[in-house]
């Protein structure tokens, strides 16, 4: 509870409607980001972009918009967070004009180099038009000296680090990168003969798309009209994915590794269970994000499941301006308590993670405030101790909660009877590890032990560009 | 699941921003009304009045809104139906410039004998602005020859029939009434020494209100500055509350008759589980209005609880005007399953209701299409055989899935395993009574028996106003 | 310069497209209100109304709108001043559901004793909907115990006193209404087979219509399938229509009493030539309204006409909100010199009429920093001494110039070298007339004489409705 | 009458309020461009734009607008025509940063070989993200090897050609350019200590700035905050401005080589009344083109000056999508006749210019339907032979009414009695010239003669940019 993705991408390859379907991917890739939307299609002899501030159901949900984008291939991009007066041009799928011909970009992921990249190519005569980072990939594109797209690619990707899955497209391929660790995800799907690339496979889903595979760390996969090719642009390397894909950011029913990530938000909440027995009456989620793991822990410890925090489903977009005295008023305007399954009742309430704490002190106390005899916190992910540079949008160290304050701290800060977190094994096991690797870890998980895999001085330095 | 109710109000007297409180009452009231609302303030001179289409937050949340609704005493309306090219004009509170001065008026349910009063007063010179049968109201109050405003009300609802709880405000008043039987609800609560007057005890938690009792059938509370005072309008006669605001409407945290309606759900759930003992692997509620009924099922059934289906939460306002293509994936948009939860399992489904079954349809061959081995649809309440007059947007008979067929034919044409219904007895016992009183029953529950209240021949002829 | 009409009105009655005629009919009246425009069709079934704030040819300009006012007959208004939060309500036609059926009523005009109607009919139960004088006809209307329709209209203009053209169009007829003393214009005309009726001949050219005859002060004609009928609703008296129609507010191509306006005025500006012999070098016009004047000057006089004065096309909508510093530039935003024209030259400007004199020292201003040796300000009319109560918007008399200065004050104030004006006799006779009748002077002419035809106590004392 | 300018700008350096007096200036310079308007200003740290589609009047009229723009120093644009979807990116001042930091530039004009240049860009890793052939100027700039801004802007302008009066923008400086030819216009002036660029006078005249001279052909006037310095960029040669800026573009009351555009425009009627004797009562001007010609027609030859054409002032931005049935009425939505004038009358018709005759046919028509005997058509210019391709959007060669037919058929297309062109001669005369010099003619002339001054053969292979 607090974090937040920077993305969604999806692509698909000669199909009808193109652009529908991939509006159907972004509307399922929705939780990974609210503030933009983007589609580029290509129609087999041009190129068409529509992008719009909002909600892909709000934006892409008319035939004018949709007639705007022809043809048989498309890619698409919902974005997290746009700053500053240009917010629109910052949207993706950036596109340029090269020499061989249109280059579609979507990006999620976030990279670490971009300080220096960016200095040499205005020196020697870029241009840029947003403050993206992505547009660093696009313009070592139109500068690389090699002859073939493909080359060209991988020309600019051996400049660049950090976390990416790419999806490119130009007016003879569609094109799926993962960068060397494999932090953010890209799966592979088809549909009828048509293949397809996006974030998650809830996005396959929603189009009746069948799943084939991840898309490899490392790995670039190439469409085109004679199928797919595969290519490994970097050396073998063990995969790294981001662990927190699996705690927070993906959807409850997208499959990883042959599990919804239902399952393993379960796993995680029966593992606090064995972990933590505490002796209670009923296990409150916080909604939505704690449903799962509370679940889990209601069946491993037998204590009753309630609904006892009540989400106000139309508070989404709402209330973006408040006054002073709407804001005073807080995290009531979201939730509210189900008094009848709290009062005079020892409930453990279940989140997945804590960032800064802010939100847990509001439902704690709610909760109190409701008639509740004690209110034990359980977290069901290690704490977070160290802020995150590869496309989650985690606060600096002096704001996260857990890198400055002990657990009896933090009880108190947030005003529970009782806090207490998942350990770090306990994570792994949930996940199906047996234990942590600490050579080669399994996940990226930085934010728990500051193991980071990248190198993110330059990004310390200069902050995100 | 796919009834509507038509309406939320709000009132308050004598408090700093009045507006702005009555802001958060109407958002907490959102779910009765998501299509248009309104605002009239008095600032002790003069009234104020916005009235917008859409939700509360994304209209009331500006300090330049808020600012055109001066004043300590305001009253509001969130609105469900909106038609035609005027909508907004049909938006409440509704406002006439009467003798006496300024009369604001917003009103929950609906009238039964609209057609033959119009009919009336337009023969003799009165000229309606809206379609709204609440002008009705307006237009008999404007009309009567009694000298005080509360007589001038009492004269206009000696000549009306139908459901409805009213809050009026002048420039000296604050009135509270409610129908003869209590159709629709109607709380008074106190915050500090203001009083209020709302739907639900929910709007009173919002802004930290006191809850002070309901307002009973047939009386008016009349709030000034002098404080409050009751009046008996109508004839005693045992209260007759519709007993869909505890099955469907209401919001899961107000409090109606000392409990949550979150607690009377789950007590459906667990008669239902009473009267109907499945053989199965997993309760999964149809999200979210069976979500109580699914968690008191499987507590008192043992069967494991599981988020079997997921609500995408950014499909509330989006895809409003789908293209065809959008249209046939149906209610993939709304809902996906997530397959761990489901596959090789025997499912019970749990809903609060079906109206048509059309959406049951959807979910049962989404949960198969998941591989379910068994889908059993249990309904927590009865098979709803007539149509509604009071209030509640119910299709006509013709529509009525089980007003048209019997249990074997709604299985087959929903397409489960299984489909059972909750007993009359069964929801008269979940809501705390032992039995129905036939003579003189505890509810408004003319949907499932037939035993309508209130005349309704008059809308059954001419259709609803 | 400087004064304001209050309408401009249209109907016309079975044609194809009548919106799309009316459309054009008010866009050639658009000099007659800016504010908003308003039209209501009928369809032989139903009435259908779309009102805008702004421009005809902003508003009424798509067939997505024109799609909304179906059928054969239609009413239409161009509306000058709307104020307060409500605006849109105020545009015209005003609509009433009688008990008679659909009444649609345009108004070109003011009342001046709604402050007592208003009143009575609020107290006897009717509610009214807007602030406009015009919906008191609609309530004295609906009111009315008459029986037909017709005599439902002549009984509420009984009680009505002011200046009034009238459209109005039910659901069988269109009926063109002038008050007894012709204030305000209203002329019919004919396409094809259907009859037109509008404020002013250049609405009938638009269209390709044939002017056919005034309607008469007093006269009411009824347009119905069966053709035209007229009645005399008022005894017989002479015509005394507002002699600010042909100095100032009609189109210069309109038709009155045989010539066009452009010629009256030019007449004006040669009875000023005749009355003030100026010794000048150039006659330059205050652009666009003392054009046709300069020209009739510089003709009658010889001394050359020169746009001396440039008018900025573009302003017309724009800087509706000014900063303070773009405000103080003043009228540079509006007009701009001409040097050559102007520099080392004794100017002669002219214009229509003089209202404030702000303006016109603005321009005396500008002129004169242009480098002219002298500036004589010609006005084409007498001195506005009085305030209009009959439909022009004036402002008080502490406001007018000239009802507080005489000449001399007038030229200091204004900074010219001289300032003359057109003498009463001389207006009279540029319009054709040998004299003006004292006793029953051939127009509305109270600006210039206080001669009020019409009682206008009622106003004076609680100002215009 | 039919031609349309590309662009105006302006640019201040050094006062309060820059973004304010830029506004007024483009404001002044809106005949230039009413497509869109943009505004870049630096206020000692950062550079701040602002970009619209529509007038500046109506998207630059707020302080919230213009509190986006603060600084002392200030470049804008009006732009006429933008095509595509992606139409804002297209409005000027286009903005890079650079290397050297940020670069703002504003261009009036065309370039002809942009479709070389921008292939090799591209070729070589520049990224294009307009479709402006001023973008090319900033690419040329970003990728120059010399150190000094101003190198580099030398360095790109060597590589281009065509017609361009540039105003840049950098951190340091404001920079004027006019290439070698002097095409199109831009003058130099200041307010108080502050300089001032600008295509016309009329924007100095609007902020009260004084006029110090024109920027000549080929200069690059450099203004710092040690003053104002001036280069000779291209090697001599006599200026060579585009004539039509006198007959047609620029606005009456700009100043150009010390007569008002006004008076040229006299000059020009009188020559025609000269050159051409006709018989007749009255001179009408086209509105508003045609007036100042009319006036020196008139004057010239004794036949009385009458407005026998309005314009309707609301027509601006009016009716932009109209329904068949409105468009058929044609030049009637922005012309009337005034009858009076015309009727039975031998009406002589002036124009500035005939460029496709679609217009003349109508209003000649027009005028004949209001009842003129004869109408013979004059125009002050001679025939329009060839296109322009330095920044006038004129129709290709097929498209130029005089480019296909002879003065015989042209009076037989167009419908009137007789139609008559100034002589080239007599258009130099007008202008001050004793004769055109064939060797090198004193104006950019080729839309009468065919003698282009730039290559403009990649432009006729490729196409306009």
């Amino acid at each position: 509870m607090g974090l937040k993705e920077e993305c969604g991408v999806f692509g698909i390859f000669d199909i009808d409607e193109a652009a529908v379907l991939t509006t159907l991917g972004l509307h399922s890739l929705q939780h990974r980001g609210q503030e933009g939307a983007g589609i580029v299609s290509y129609d087999g002899t041009s190129f068409h972009a529509v992008k719009k501030e909002g909600l892909v159901g709000d934006n892409f949900n008319s035939a004018e918009t949709l007639d705007k984008l022809p043809g048989r291939r498309a890619v698409g991009h919902v974005r997290y967070s746009t700053t500053g007066d240009t917010k629109i041009t910052n949207v993706q799928p950036l596109f340029a004009n090269l020499s061989a011909g249109g280059f579609a970009c979507a990006h999620n992921g976030n990279l670490t180099n971009t300080h220096k990249l960016t200095k040499q190519l205005v020196q020697t005569g870029s241009i840029f038009q947003t403050t993206s980072d992505t547009e660093i990939i696009l313009q070592l594109v139109a500068r690389s000296r090699k002859r073939k797209t493909i080359d060209k690619i991988k020309d600019a990707l051996s400049h660049i680090q950090g976390a990416y899955s790419l999806i490119i497209m130009t007016n003879k391929k569609l094109i799926g990168i993962k960068d060397p660790f494999g932090i953010r995800p890209l799966v592979l799907g088809k549909k009828n003969k048509a293949y397809v690339l996006a974030s998650e496979t809830c996005a396959l889903d929603i189009i009746g798309a069948k799943y084939i595979r991840d898309v490899e760390n490392g790995e670039m996969v190439i469409i085109t009209e004679s199928g797919l090719e595969s290519i490994k642009i970097f050396p073998n390397s063990p995969e790294r994915p981001c662990i927190f894909e699996r705690i927070y950011f993906s959807r409850p029913d997208s499959i990883i590794d042959g599990n919804s990530v239902y399952t393993y938000r379960k796993n995680l909440g029966e593992q606090l269970a064995i972990e933590n027995n505490i002796d209670a009456d009923v296990v409150v989620p916080v909604p939505d994000s704690g449903a799962p793991a509370a679940i889990g822990y209601s069946q491993k410890s037998g204590i009753p499941f309630e609904l006892g925090i009540i989400r106000n489903h139309y508070v989404g977009r709402t209330f973006i301006e408040p006054s002073q005295s709407i804001r005073q008023f807080g995290v009531k305007l979201k939730h509210s308590v189900n008094k009848s399954s709290i009062k005079n009742k020892r409930v453990i309430l279940i989140d997945d993670s804590i960032v800064r704490g802010t939100t847990a002190n509001k439902v704690v106390k709610m909760v109190f405030d409701a008639g509740a005899k004690e209110v034990h916190f359980g977290i069901s992910s290690p704490p977070i101790l160290h802020p995150d540079f590869y496309g989650i949008d985690t606060p600096q160290y002096s704001e996260l909660i857990a890198a400055n304050h002990n657990i009896e701290e933090i009880t108190k800060i947030i005003g529970a009877t009782s806090v207490f977190f998942l350990s770090l094994e306990g994570t792994y096991k949930a996940m199906g590890h047996e234990t942590r690797n600490p050579k080669n870890p399994q996940f990226t998980d930085h934010c728990f032990t500051g193991d980071y895999p990248i190198d993110v001085r330059d990004i310390l330095k200069h902050g995100n560009s």
